[in-house]
């Protein structure tokens, strides 16, 4: 074990995603000898990409590009009935090489950014597979051969890759997030095989550029969200032509002669068999640990992901920190690696004594019509403070813009979940609106533009934020964020949540 | 005077806009009877219209639609990057009387759901335009001829109307936003004199639309508002197609034989003229109460627009009130008049105590690069608090969608207004981030859907806002509204606020 204070570096990094980056930068901001190395394993079918990690390269922005994409084959839908003179849809085709190209071409000019910025920041990257062989040091094989790294810090921030069923033709002939976005040729008819976020959101955009999409469920959609809403943007999906195909289980995979591929599965009842032409597998993640060698520094992982359990992103390795989707429960998501990896950076360096507050952290599902929340389900509320104890507000709301296009509305939904002061009245009716003391615990918008929505919210959640103050901070008119403002009807009450006028 | 106790009504509200029409609801369900008064004067070219008020007809619902149908064109345009096969686009045009009458038709809809839920709620509508008698008695004359109404209280919720100036054709050939959403042919070359919020958003759309616009501004561009930003929405204005006449003022409107209006203005040098087919007036707006015959109730009015001006809504006659547009120093925006006469009746009729709090009220300038904010400008944080005492936080960001149709993103910032805490040192560069004392004074950004992003951070700004809580909200990726977590330069310390990754 190499003594402390004997170290090549102050920091070695083990993955260039947003999470390892973000430390990196501020720890070298701080004066701190850094080194980032970043490696990607290819996937099955032979993908790989650049620095950057999983957000900007297979995540979040490609998959925001091509929802992009998606909402802007309705915008043109939506456009003829605003009075642009436009050919029937029907001859409107879309290109997927093309956005492919563009999507692929955008990302290739941040991992450029990226790589200049590690630079002018005199962070060093090192393009290869770190691997532990002791707590403070790494071995890694790059080009130029092997090398050893001695460091004061290792932090893990490898973030995690898709999971793949363990049945026949799964890895030969099926792709997942990790290929979609660079795929060689239209995917054609797709089965998404998976139900989680990553599912619905690529079935979402598959469908809005006009390829049939068809979601296999396990459980139930969105399960880690709030129930209700889940189930909604599973309605709005199918609304607009995505299938499902609901408690099912994939039993195989084969090639058929054609190029197509034939599909089994079962149900609780029953085996039924159908051909497509993309398996897209959107089970889960792992944790990307297994290659670390993390028994050769004694770190420990917890359950059957890969994922290491953290206090404060330390491992049980005092020296050793993790950051982003590689946390044992935590929410595998972009801007929580980052800030928790900023924060780890000034504690190390920086003398700083903020932790990272998990809590409440907002996010958003890309549907085709956004899911948008921060804090607890309404079941997750009710187990912890009893039915009683909350006051549901809820309603059905017409954004302005629907109105011409005649858009479906019947899926445009928002909730709040509020905790009853102690010396409340349950009030059937929340005539004169809420009670001062009704605590925001959760706040649900499924909706257009519901990442915008949410975000001003989830800084509120911060400051104690009640239904009082919600119901006094005057709309701004005509959005749809406003109608948080005008939310008035509580699930109790049993009063419909539909809206009346909309402007008075 | 009519005595209390003997009255026929409970409210007589002079007006069916947002506020009048939100006062009457509120009131009637809380056991009142109330009558309701509306009546459209119309505009110097015949233009009148429905119930429901400004917003409803000539205000927002008309302006968001149209604001919207020219995103949409912008949305073509992107399309075709995003792999959509759309002709070229100068074979793209768009059919000024399809949007109209698809915007009238939706507010005709709206018109309808008002009067039936009037119905519903029992408040009797009274198409006919109200005058004072004296301060319990309004006069009307209807088609079924003259009436009196006896009321305990009345409610003066008339609104406003545009300004002409006093120039020689203005009223016979010129426009106003009463005018402009019913127009019979498309507008043309069209120039807008006044750039407040309304011009700026109606030579957006028009731009949008195809249309040659051409802003006349007096003094300068959003006058009302954070200086910096207005300029800033200005020139995003100008980028995108929109010219400028800087302080410069209308002298003359001919109609020449051909039928176009030749108008001439001055700068501070020089005459000038050109020929326009439309010329629209958004010179501000003054209230409608010089026909109610306020005198004969006692009721003063403050400044030269007919404004009233009251304490909590009331006038200076104690069973007169007064909402939305008329109100003098009180901004004029539809939720802060449905705010304000919802929560008016409430005292009135259900025991309320609570009051309309004017501070904070957010707002969006809808010009096709919108432009949000909440709290005070730059400048009157200045004049109030002193430079010194303040901390601007400000970022220029790349809204990742407008990567890939290479959108300009110059104008795409926000700029976060803060007190420092008492105790806090200045630093130039605030590495470690924000200090915790830091209470946040305004928000500001440009860039699309503006108000769905400021809309949440309004409700922030009511529960001690504070830089620390905004830097520990965790951003929603990829989102705009997430660039206000991520705003770290302060303008004391002059590092380029320019962005560098996107997601790390």
């Amino acid at each position: 074990m190499a003594p402390i204070g004997d170290t090549e570096y102050d920091l070695v990094v083990l993955g260039g995603g947003s999470g390892g980056l973000a430390a990196a930068k501020e720890a070298a901001g701080l004066g701190a000898k850094v080194a980032v190395l970043d490696y990607v394993t290819p996937t099955p079918i032979g993908t790989k990409w650049g620095l950057g990690g999983t957000c900007v390269n297979v995540g979040c922005i490609p998959k925001k590009l091509m929802h992009q994409a998606a909402l802007l084959g309705e915008a043109i839908h939506d456009s003829r009935s605003y009075g642009w003179e436009l050919p029937p849809p029907e001859n409107i085709k879309h290109d997927w090489e093309q956005l492919r190209d563009a999507v692929q071409n955008h990302i290739k000019s941040v991992n450029w950014v990226t790589r200049v910025e590690l630079r002018d920041r005199k962070v060093e990257y090192i393009n290869g597979l770190g691997k532990f062989k002791d707590n403070h040091t790494i071995q890694t094989t790059t080009k130029q051969g092997e090398k050893l790294l001695t460091s004061k810090y290792i932090l893990i921030a490898v973030g995690g890759r898709p999971e793949y069923p363990d049945i026949p033709g799964a890895i030969e002939y099926g792709i997942t997030s990790d290929d979609i976005f660079t795929l060689k040729n239209a995917p054609g008819k797709t089965l998404i095989i998976g139900a989680g976020y990553i599912g619905l959101e690529c079935a979402g955009f598959l469908n809005g550029l006009g390829y049939d999409a068809t979601v296999m469920v396990r459980s139930v959609p969105l399960r880690e969200f709030d129930r209700q809403m889940g189930d909604l943007v599973a309605a709005s999906l199918q609304e607009k032509g995505v299938k499902f195909l609901n408690k099912c289980l994939p039993k195989s995979i084969e090639k058929q002669a054609d190029g197509k591929l034939l599909i089994s599965w079962t149900d609780p009842n029953e085996t039924f068999s159908d051909t497509f032409d993309t398996v897209l597998f959107a089970m889960g993640r792992h944790a990307s640990t297994k290659e670390l060698q993390l028994e050769n520094a004694g770190i420990k992982t917890e359950g059957n992901r890969g994922k290491i359990n953290c206090v404060n992103e330390q491992t049980n390795v005092p020296n050793i920190f993790a950051v982003g989707d590689v946390l044992y429960g935590r929410p595998e998501l972009t801007p929580v690696a980052i800030h928790a990896g900023r924060l780890l950076s000034r504690r190390l360096f920086g003398n700083s004594t903020m932790f990272m507050d998990y809590e409440n952290v907002a996010t958003t599902v890309f549907t085709p019509l956004e899911y948008g929340c921060v804090g607890i389900s309404e079941e997750k509320a009710i187990e912890k403070y009893g039915e009683d104890k909350l006051e549901i507000y809820h309603a059905f709301y017409k954004p302005t813009e629907f109105f011409i296009p005649q858009r479906s509305i019947v899926h445009c939904y928002l909730k709040v979940i509020a905790l009853r002061a102690d010396d409340q009245k349950i009030l059937g009716m929340h005539f004169l609106g809420p009670q001062a003391g009704e605590k925001i615990l959760g706040m649900h918008f499924l909706g257009p533009q519901a990442g915008e929505v949410i975000q001003g919210f989830a800084s509120a959640m911060k400051c104690n934020f009640t239904m009082k103050i919600l119901k006094n901070t005057v709309g701004i008119h005509p959005t749809t964020a406003e109608e948080f403002t005008r939310v008035n009807i509580t699930k109790r009450s049993g009063l419909d949540p539909n809206p009346q006028a909309c402007c008075s």
